[in-house]
């Protein structure tokens, strides 16, 4: 398999849905407010700290579209649940997404402001959507973009995802490998995930099959025999030194010294890392690698690796998984025009720009987000692409490996202080002449009473 | 419906699986080691601040248990990802989770240490499901459990789930209106968990409502003519006064002052809701209600509630639903016994009570925390019952409204520091004599070298 495929696990998009979609578009519907309108999935600010963004769980967003589909019993359930006249939401039988979306390719570094995602249909069709494609989309951006921090902070050597025990459900464990991949990462410990994407899969042991054994070395030695080829033993159920003796002998006893590792999983990782490798060198089993693991995020991959700590893989899990440091990402899915007028929003702190919008890619300049039909500049790159008309997929899923390489050539173009682990600086996109004008018309015209 | 369902949304659950679970569980069934195991489900500290957790997750996890099957197929994809000889697989073929479980009933309040589950199988068994237990109820806990604090906070007026758009994906968004469902939250925004769960739904209008008409006036009037019952209008999209004006004007026309509200969704929503009761109650719109939202926790709803703010529902979504503040909770499912040999690590800030256990509530008493075949204290209640027999469950799952009862009751026998918002004390259990005792001794025995 090669990753063509998305998480999406088996709920029906319409049933991921606010209940003000639905209110709202029975208003539309019975009101033959039917006409054109274009959202916006955009982030309106980066957390902190982030020096960028990338794109994922479009192709999940997409998706979703494509499935939706409002059946009779929805419609029949929704009447109870909303306890309005039945005819009210008779408009809705067998609606589905007609729509065309322009999109951001999986992989690519986005910015603040820079629009993911935007959906064009007929308003009903439009606005039922929103809440599937932000629950497809926000977190999974979330994820990938924490995940490319740590592939960034661990300067070329592996990282690995263990994060599924604690991702917010099974699904989300998909995404996460999946994004985690896109992101850099070099494994998973997902077994569906590994299956489904066509991952690396990854894993050592656990304290649990080290306490079933009468000895560390019974433990190590029987997982010896059974995986023979790369065997990783864990050292740290009772004491440290002691487990790495235990793994000693084995690797010795049993010639694994080019195959094999350790993974040390709590107390000061750094200072057990040096203790081990020192341990291991003066058996001479210089080859044997180092696997660190437990709560680690970018940071502590990034203070391990300033700090020169003998590691030759990271499992991360926990702190990416969930995004600990910022599990919410301020993405939002706005109408910026509806039958050919402009739309924005004034509220404090969370205004927007109006129209449909092209981002244009540059080299050594900023990014530029433009009117969608105004032309481009010179030697740029257009980030939005047609993937979705009338309804339809006419791109194919990406694949892992292309949204990786996509990621990888946008984290060459990005300044260098983008980059940086501690203390980033995002870069910001610049807004383009004409829509700063149209910006100022649609506020002027909201001034005006009505 | 009555809710007595849990979220498990499709993916088979042994492909909810790390790795090293398959390939640990390979060598136990080479090997023959397949006598009965004891494997306990417990959190090691509540995140601060938090003064107790609540039970979720814990019939979605006895679901992926039940339901738990190793296919034929499943067995080809693994020998592909270990790359390892096809026989060493071959036994998993057909494995099913045929053993024992015992659990706290959802709703409960649990506390640091005390067992939510324990799990009895043969010990390729009980292994095998570690991650997807786990992963069903690490995440479900920490949700409950800030829910809980928000309708504490909140003081008795209605809490509303609005945060399907930011959770961590669909399956999650299910998950989340179920857990504050039981935590006392109203009702919820999410169609398919009202429909799946029996859930009261709920919402209001976006701000693309607003947008697509060509005033907040017409907006508004076209919403009251649509739902009339209680009908609610977003008064922020251009500027809050304004909208407020254009609300009491539909309210008054339309005759709907003992049914209709208004919501504010930015700015300073204490000071924005004083404006707007008193504007509300200067047109005579007394009973007109005020729903706030926006990034809203238990620390918001606190602070308005303390001051005074005339709030009447307060929206909670995004950071509930990805359980903002700790995202992560330190949940572990340790082996603590096998073959009749209780065992437990000693990994520094990782230590465990060995054996299985039973948690004994006691009125005007902490809770204490025994060995599973200990006699309990008098007047105590045992937290722990058989909910998996052979495999099979043998008590049904719990509905909404039974778990909600649960935590009210639990609620009532928390000391009042652990309800505080802003600084709770958790309570700690006891731990029994006899456990004391088997913990020194098992301790001593890894003492001696093997």
């Amino acid at each position: 398999m090669d990753g063509s495929r998305t998480a999406g696990q088996g709920i029906r998009p319409f049933l991921v849905t606010d209940l003000y979609e639905v209110t709202m578009v029975a208003s539309y519907l019975r009101r033959g407010m039917l006409a054109p309108a274009t959202f916006s999935l955009f982030v309106r600010h980066l957390p902190p700290p982030r020096g960028f963004l990338v794109a994922a769980g479009i192709d999940e967003a997409v998706d979703r579209l494509t499935a939706f589909e409002v059946t009779d019993q929805d419609v029949d359930a929704l009447t109870g649940l909303l306890r309005c006249p039945p005819e009210l939401l008779e408009p809705l039988r067998g609606l589905r997404f007609a729509g065309d979306v322009r999109a951001v390719d999986e992989g690519r570094v986005v910015l603040a402001d820079e629009p993911l995602i935007e959906v064009t249909a007929l308003l009903p069709q439009a606005q039922l959507v929103e809440t599937a494609v932000l629950n497809a989309v926000a977190y999974q951006v979330a994820v990938a973009s924490k995940a490319a921090r740590c592939t960034i902070a661990a300067r070329g050597r592996p990282v690995v995802d263990f994060g599924l025990r604690r991702t917010h459900g099974a699904e989300a464990g998909m995404a996460v490998a999946r994004a985690t991949a896109v992101a850099g990462f070099a494994a998973t410990s997902n077994v569906g995930a590994a299956m489904a994407y066509g991952l690396r899969a990854t894993g050592t042991m656990a304290h649990s099959y080290v306490q079933a054994f009468a000895s560390e070395h019974d433990a190590f030695s029987a997982f010896a025999t059974e995986f023979p080829t790369a065997p990783t033993f864990l050292v740290d159920t009772y004491d440290t030194p002691r487990g790495v003796d235990a793994a000693i002998q084995v690797i010795v006893g049993r010639g694994l010294q080019d195959v094999a590792g350790i993974r040390l999983d709590s107390g000061d990782l750094t200072a057990e890392a040096r203790a081990a490798r020192a341990r291991l060198d003066a058996a001479g089993l210089t080859r044997v690698k180092i696997v660190v693991s437990g709560g680690l995020d970018e940071n502590d991959v990034d203070a391990m690796c300033r700090s020169g700590a003998p590691v030759d893989v990271f499992a991360v899990g926990t702190k990416i998984g969930v995004v600990a440091d910022a599990p919410v990402l301020d993405a939002a899915y706005k109408l910026v025009e509806y039958d050919g007028r402009p739309t924005m929003k004034l509220s404090p702190g969370k205004a927007f720009l109006p129209g449909p919008k092209q981002v244009w890619r540059r080299a050594g300049a900023p990014d530029l987000i433009a009117r969608r039909d105004e032309p481009g500049p010179g030697q740029a790159e257009p980030l939005l692409g047609v993937v979705v008309r009338d309804g339809v997929r006419v791109r194919p899923v990406s694949s892992v490996a292309d949204a990786r390489a996509r990621l990888e050539a946008d984290l060459a173009w990005l300044p260098r202080e983008a980059l940086d682990i501690a203390a980033p600086r995002a870069p910001r996109a610049v807004v383009s002449g004409e829509l700063t004008r149209l910006a100022a018309e649609v506020k002027e015209s909201y001034a005006r009473p009505r």
